[in-house]
């Protein structure tokens, strides 16, 4: 399984994203990385590590795609970017999945461009994992990829992440919630309120209703439902919640799982290809977890099953 | 200064409630609790308490508002209810404040049908006060008054935070910020990108533009403003996490800020009288909490100031 990477990605790169497909290699002997991006960069990389020039595959990208560039001006305009010469690998299946942690719009505009979205997905979306207090994970989204969100795209991210949860994480016949601020019907703003009768009847999933900012991390839902804005507060909130209690020395098992090096990245969900965006500050340890991701959902099947949901 | 609280509200009325009030007494010589409630209820916890019939004032209401009833429904039928006789006193001025923890719905549309939004206040709001890493507390606003939002009314959502902030808990210039996903201006979801441009003209507030769900402890802004529906998915959020540590045994002082005890309650800003919305698991600290976050709100002077704002 050729899984490929943007070397030129994250705050660390390239050196962390070398070093995390050469740890990936030796860790899961089933995939082949192969590293885009700027070759003499990678090379001195390799060089600096003591590994030989054909221990991994290089495809020569001279652009990169700073973080804090406008994602869609960049993917179109920086053609030989990592992340467009990476996208146009996968879209030709010459890697079976993409991993990356750049700039995460370019990430996100890249794969619709390029490998675009599953005929009859709205709009693919970015999902996180909640860590449930009794053990296992839940699945959050939208968490930042669309920030306003019509009824109808609630009700397809209830099915992707239903999907999502069920064949790479193995939950079977995941509850599916709202994110609300009430449990009745008719609780909520007008956008989940107007959602609610639609997963209601949506027999691909199975609905619980709503839950409330306190269910996140308890067994009501497996699946929770939100647009982009708020899924995005909640993610970076929780996130920089376990980063001030590991400053103040705060930790034990629960916390350490909020830690996203140990999950590594979320799956664009609802495009024709396996791709996993990873954080900004991610380094080895986060880029193996990536690759692992990213051969779960290989592996899955999980883009066949979307398709024949849609 | 005569403060009224509705002895009926809360899970373990009416007990809690006179033990906070009596509590209240004694630590603030300066206040008057007047308890509104079933008068043999009421006499029966003073009986338990082994205190005399005069030792607090009690106005009856025959009626209770419970936890679950549609607010307005229950605000438009019960007229002799505890929290509506309450605000009855309070619109004549036979109290200078009113505190309750029971149905938060009920005690934010009795304010608002009794006292009345104070003219040229669109909706008035509530807010939760934010930890700060550094000390002090900041204010996040609405969390759960307008699930829905229009950007003006968020405009005046700064405003009010901002004088909340500063007459109340002395922060001088307070910093406002709208909760966005990303700090440039042309992020956040449509609601936050209509609003910007409105708090960045706005010359009664200090505006630093966007802040995101990892600034919430952070110092670059005092103030926080969301729609009600994001706001209050954030607060049950950051209760929840710190009961789901509690409840492991972690703590540490910075933690312990999060606890509502200690605070008490939440203000409703913008209507014309002082109102305290508490938890409704509200025992005798938090109540005594509450009183005195109602005797703050009244020597500060806060709701003079809101009018001259508006």
């Amino acid at each position: 399984m050729r899984i490929g990477i943007d070397a030129m990605g994250g705050d660390f790169a390239p050196l962390e994203a070398v070093k995390g497909a050469i740890a990936a290699k030796q860790q899961m002997p089933d995939i082949v990385p192969v590293l885009f991006g700027q070759k003499e960069k990678i090379l001195a990389c390799f060089k600096e590590l003591s590994i030989s020039e054909n221990e991994l595959e290089i495809v020569p990208a001279t652009e990169v795609i700073e973080m804090s560039e406008h994602a869609t001006k960049a993917i179109a305009h920086k053609k030989n970017s990592s992340i467009n010469v990476a996208y146009r690998y996968l879209a030709d299946e010459q890697i079976q999945a993409f991993i990356g942690a750049g700039n995460t719009g370019a990430m996100l505009v890249g794969s619709i461009f390029s490998v675009k979205a599953i005929d009859g997905v709205l709009r693919p979306t970015i999902v996180s994992l909640l860590p449930k207090m009794s053990g296992g994970f839940g699945v959050l989204l939208d968490v930042g990829a669309n920030a306003d969100c019509k009824p109808e795209v609630l009700n397809q991210f209830a099915i992707l992440g239903s999907l999502y949860a069920q064949h790479v994480y193995g939950i079977q016949d995941p509850k599916v919630a709202l994110l609300s601020i009430g449990e009745e019907k008719e609780k909520g703003n007008l956008l989940i309120q107007a959602a609610y009768p639609l997963l209601e009847i949506n027999d691909r999933i199975h609905f619980v209703g709503n839950v409330e900012g306190r269910d996140l991390f308890n067994d009501k839902a497996d699946v929770i439902v939100c647009d982009g804005y708020t899924g995005n507060i909640v993610l970076k909130l929780c996130e920089q919640f376990y980063y001030n209690l590991s400053k103040m020395g705060v930790t034990n098992d629960y916390l350490e799982r909020f830690n996203f090096k140990q999950y590594g990245g979320t799956a664009i969900l609802g495009v024709n290809e396996p791709v996993i965006i990873g954080h900004g500050i991610s380094k080895e340890e986060t880029f193996v977890s990536m690759f692992k991701l990213a051969k779960d959902v290989v592996k899955s099947r999980l883009i066949e099953k979307i398709k024949q949901s849609f």
